[in-house]
């Protein structure tokens, strides 16, 4: 049965391979599972029939015979535990890299996330510059201790895993700042992370999106 | 063997068992599995030791044998994974169980957390209205998108789970608020949760942490 899942059909990012529904398609990408993509605009995520399926009207969700879920992150788990590439086989280790899912999503995101929506937001209000740098010194906190942590690694422990998939899909959203950039060993597991095949192939699957897109303008 | 957890030796809630170790102590009151904990004072928990334990800082982490997690939602999975009580049997509903443990954590806590730290640190900034006023906005639509899927139902998905835990540990973040008060289908799920059996035994276990710090003063 191959699964079905959801994404913009333009999606605010233009391309830039930062909605959610990338994470998925990179852990489908990794374990080898080919998938459909079902596009939906604005307008659709907020009707009945797609809230029936995603309660919160967001991308992506994920179908797969009488299976239905969303979440990003619970997608990925679900993906890595159906098939082998993802997940370590031992059970510490299998459950450290489940707990590197939990941690980019629920430590390292949250200001990442509050500082993209700011930006997006907030950049006309007089106190932009105040809450961008209360923002920033989380940030800068949050990553002196996953560089501290990581150590030189190539990745977060042991073999690339779900965890590290999740990580570069957070840590990407500081690209090209000076927050990311101050960590040249952070920069690098990302250069890593986004140099693998399956990375390169998810990415180009949602810029095709965005280039069809454009070309029907 | 049985498992230590880390928890605050005065908990900045005032044993209001809002700090993330109650999800934790609640779990393992759920599928019965005793357990020690190890207070930490603030200081302690940036200490190289504890970092080497928990590279963010925080609390709680989990020790059981030679394996050591941090992260409340997975150490919350992996309890559930080891002992029957949180996790239906049957694979797709174990799945959706999993899916609202990330859709607490991922999509309804952060307006919630944010909310929670702007009280604490900005409540004297000039533009602290505007900004509560954005966050409940947020947090109005995840709440309302919340009742919508729970439908009159006692829980998410058929038996109480791990993402019901892990909701209503969040949705007690807002409890006294109008946001929680507007959902009475809401406020009776907390009233739910919070009366069972498990979640007494671990909010009494974290309040007299809190009540021995205070005789000790």
């Amino acid at each position: 049965m191959i699964p079905t899942i959801t994404a913009f059909e333009r999606s605010p990012d233009r391309g830039r391979g930062l909605a959610r529904d990338l994470r998925v398609r990179w852990a489908l990408e990794e374990v080898g599972q080919p998938y459909e993509v079902r596009l939906l605009s604005f307008a659709a995520m907020k009707q009945p029939a797609y809230l029936a399926l995603n309660p919160f009207g967001q991308i992506p969700t994920y179908e797969e015979g009488g299976l239905a879920l969303f979440e990003s992150g619970a997608i990925v788990l679900h993906i890595a535990e159906r098939r082998a590439g993802l997940l370590p086989g031992e059970a510490a280790a299998r459950a450290r890299a489940i707990m590197w899912m939990f941690a980019a999503l629920n430590t390292v995101k949250p200001p990442v996330f509050e500082r993209a929506l700011l930006m997006v937001l907030d950049r006309d209000r007089p106190w932009f510059n105040k809450r961008l740098g209360t923002l920033d010194d989380r940030i800068r906190e949050r990553l002196r201790q996953l560089s501290a942590r990581l150590g030189g690694a190539d990745w977060l422990d042991g073999a690339f895993s779900a965890g590290d998939l999740l990580m570069v899909t957070v840590l990407r959203r500081l690209e090209g700042t000076e927050l990311l950039e101050a960590h040249p060993d952070l920069s690098a597991y990302v250069a890593r992370a986004t140099a693998r095949p399956a990375y390169r192939r998810a990415f180009a699957a949602q810029r095709a999106v965005f280039e069809a897109g454009q070309g029907g303008r």
